[in-house]
């Protein structure tokens, strides 16, 4: 089965008016990405943010589960945030996940927006292969990821629909629909 | 297609050492599982919470959406939310559930401790039939529901289960990934 990372981008996203701004590291973003992700086999989680202040706010985030009040409290969500990377941007992802699974990573872009996009049953597939590449889920915060994130994908994903035409579910929840169609049993 | 229902319950749940308690209500549970519900037509989201301050607070965090900021801000956050209904317990939702699909709803249990379980494939199967009854999915907080509200229920579907041994989903993920399971295109 492909190494499979995820990426959750704070910058370049858009607003709720298009314009491309940096949104805010929100904690139960990490934690329920974190737990979606070893729940589904994922090798890693990067968090991207370009801010120094936001990046200690989210390493801060997880030393306290992973050294204090996590370590007597709950050692399954412990378990869950040590998948959990800070990095400044996109680059530093690919380079650290490159490094971990010894091939670059196909970028995989995943957005609400999408008009068409691969079908997760065809990445889902192509993943089972025994020589797929590794892969690196990008999810968007804010309103989405900038056009500039997406030009660099290999792979673009459809988006999630139900049988409505809402499609506004937080990241969080789109983290753990596309992991379990993936990778779900 | 069955008229489907959400409950999110509050108390009785387990705490980590199996304990019966009451848990706290948390606003992105509302946020999320509301535009997760709205994205796979769901007809009601009922946070149940015996606590009348906690019902004030969750209360508080729909209004603030449905009449100040959400007005003009993100309406389809709103549009989310309007699903939400606050009542005091499992009884009271089973009710409103009655009164808004003119038939009782069958009690669907969801845990991620379940042996077994009725497949989700078996379950949306059944929801797509024309006679189909309505349905409320349980969903519990803290380390899951109490085994009195297992008890009650008509269907005990299986957990969500990925391709690890890990199976600590928040419950927003959960949310997620069931409906999407059960009704996602």
């Amino acid at each position: 089965m492909a190494d499979l990372f995820v990426a959750l981008i704070h910058h370049p996203v858009v607003n709720r008016n298009g314009e491309i701004v940096t949104s805010a590291i929100t904690s139960l973003d990490i934690h329920d990405i974190a737990r979606a992700a070893r729940t589904y086999d994922v090798r890693g989680v990067f968090i991207v943010h370009p801010i120094p202040e936001q990046r200690n706010f989210a390493a801060s985030v997880i030393e306290h589960w992973r050294f204090d009040f996590g370590r007597a409290h709950d050692s399954r969500r412990r378990e869950a945030l040590e998948l959990v990377q800070i990095v400044a941007d996109l680059d530093e992802a690919i380079s650290a996940a490159e490094k971990a699974a010894r091939k670059r990573p196909l970028i995989v872009h995943t957005s609400a927006q999408t008009v068409g996009g691969a079908s997760y049953a065809s990445l889902r597939e192509r993943m089972s292969q025994p020589d797929a590449p590794p892969m690196m889920l990008l999810l968007g915060t804010g309103f989405g990821m900038a056009p500039e994130v997406a030009a660099r994908a290999d792979i673009v994903l459809a988006p999630i629909l139900g049988p409505t035409d809402y499609n506004h579910l937080s990241v969080r929840s789109a983290a753990g629909i596309i992991l379990d169609r993936l990778r779900g049993h």
